[in-house]
């Protein structure tokens, strides 16, 4: 069935209209639609594409993890959408090229037409781990080895244990997707790739700056569950120049939660001034604590830090002079069967609010919290 | 300084003769020396090249493991040797080429005209492991990332953290040496690589065997440390159809003892029948047991099994009708300050013996044992 051409030509107009303002040259900044004051956020945290594709479970909970952000998606119509790491569990994948996994994580936000960005969790380059099961007498099972369509036929079938770099998934998602606000940090922070910074833009004036938005990469998988000291830096300096007196807000996003969410976090319910439903778990913080934390409690524009990782826990809390948040554990893949869900981020302009909501699989939102500090 | 004519044309016609005598157009058998009636074997263990390479110390390990085998090998004049497992620490080699130094480690052997094969153990292609104080404010230490010089020369300089797997391990270690017996093992044995049966026979006659000696790969590095079923059952088959009544000598090498060790550990001493130096730790054993230690069990052909990979054990023991013995570490690489030595097996024909006993890099010599069981 078609549409009828005048809703058509309505919708391809709408789809022109928000190409043009929301996808630019350069992939750096991001505007308010005209018309609103508020900008919305989804965070999908901890996908998990890729598991167990031997099995028929493994391909079923990719499946149930698209529902999930389709539902999200079309209830909240949100105007980005971060991939807040962990897309893909690497060390479950014995295929060549674990973009395509990445790719199918994507896809609901894509074909939506909704631009988005993403960071690195431990998960996504986590080098393959061999079920010790296929060492037994059952064998190694049939693997379904996809590979890429483009590839030349005789490579169909063949299985790679080598795993696919931070630095191949993040050039396969950014040749393949103009939507994609992603970047390679500077080479310098290597070999963490995931730190850039996106500028949130008022729709009348450009000039006028809503937020910053910080991207890390907070390692894991190949290396360390580290910040490190040069991503740090990056972060002083690139802060200093682009916001010298701290007067834009500033609203940071990585996987793993620092060593400073174990300070706030509630033992088990939402006491003291945390908001949140999940409180399931110890949290899983990173390695060490390398100067990142000390630079974002130091700048009064640091409004909020959001991670992913611990699948049982939800919460917001505040920490000295802003808030640490976990996302929602949004896929059918990983560990845990808490429902499904994403926190939901919402920023409005003049003066700066940021509010903050969980969006369930079935539809019901709960949690909801102001995190202006 | 040239040498005297007649002493090069000495050399060379022993060369020759040398190598008609051990070198085979198949590869799978080794003969006893004309004139001989034993047939020597070194085992160098856990060599552990190419360690902090971007420090001073890291390279004069191998420097310092190079010494101890040419020593051993120019006191003991072995007709071959075994290479049996961790021969690099692919945990802390930062280059794409592993091979690099896995062909340093051999060329002492290779330098002296000596046959050899090879066993992979569970360093030989382990993830690169990146040290958390490059994270930290010291950064990344200027990288020495050697490189192939048949390479085209815009990949000098250029680090790789991915890995060489087994099986370009093996394939770069048979491209290059003509002296070197290891095999791909068959493929349905994978991702286990050195599986293989060398056959020992007699100078005067070929069709008289005098020992199997059975290679395989105990795992470990990039998937778990177990000999699988398919290896036992691979194990099973060969012995059977080459030595159907056990009327020959069997002989078998590895990485990574069974379990079977720890049942006959010496606490920490040679007491019972146990003969050795060195008990300085427990027996760090395989993940799991898949059904070869039974088989060799069952099996009154089977005289001995080699293992490496704990470096401050060195004992052998008697277990059921056959013997359980450590080589002795070799190398400076690796952990423990023991001092470094090899172990050798001197096996002779009619009636069939095997001896063994341990040559330090001092010269001295230690724990003779008989392994006739």
């Amino acid at each position: 069935m078609s549409l009828p051409f005048h809703i058509s030509i309505v919708f391809l107009i709408f789809l022109i209209f928000r190409l043009i303002l929301t996808v630019h040259s350069d992939n750096t900044t991001l505007h308010v639609q005209p018309g609103s004051s508020s900008f919305k956020i989804v965070l999908f945290a901890d996908l998990h594409f890729g598991e167990d594709t031997w099995t028929d479970w493994g391909p079923r909970q990719d499946v149930n993890s698209i529902k999930v952000m389709s539902t999200v998606l079309d209830q909240e119509h949100p105007d980005f959408v971060v991939y807040l790491g962990d897309i893909v569990t690497a060390n479950n994948i014995p295929i060549k090229n674990a973009s395509l996994y990445w790719d199918q994580a994507i896809s609901p936000t894509r074909d939506r037409g909704i631009p988005w960005s993403s960071v690195f969790g431990n998960h996504d380059d986590m080098y393959f781990e061999w079920p010790m099961e296929w060492f037994s007498s059952t064998g190694i099972p049939p693997l379904h080895c996809r590979v890429n369509v483009s590839r030349p036929p005789e490579s169909e079938g063949v299985c790679s244990f080598k795993g696919t770099t931070r630095s191949e998934l993040m050039m396969n998602e950014l040749e393949m997707n103009k939507l994609s606000y992603s970047k390679f940090g500077p080479k310098d922070l290597w070999p963490s790739i995931s730190n850039y910074v996106l500028k949130l833009s008022s729709a009348n004036n450009p000039e006028s700056v809503i937020a910053y938005m910080y991207f890390l990469d907070s390692g894991g998988g190949s290396y360390p569950e580290v910040i490190s000291s040069a991503q740090a830096e990056w972060f002083n300096r690139t802060s200093q120049e682009i916001n010298p007196n701290s007067r834009v807000p500033e609203i940071i996003f990585w996987h793993i939660p620092s060593q400073a969410y174990k300070e706030v976090a509630p033992r088990s319910d939402a006491h003291g001034n945390c908001i949140g439903s999940l409180f399931m778990e110890e949290v899983a913080a990173q390695e060490a604590e390398m100067g990142m934390m000390q630079l974002l409690e130091g700048r009064s524009s640091v409004k909020a830090v959001f991670v992913g990782h611990n699948h049982g826990l939800d919460w917001c809390c505040p920490y000295k002079k802003l808030w640490l948040c976990y996302a929602r554990h949004s896929g059918y893949g990983g560990y845990g069967n808490w429902p499904r869900g994403a926190r939901i981020l919402e920023i409005t302009q003049q003066p700066f609010s940021l509010k903050s909501w969980i969006r369930m699989q079935d539809g019901h939102v709960h949690s909801e919290v102001l995190l202006n500090s």
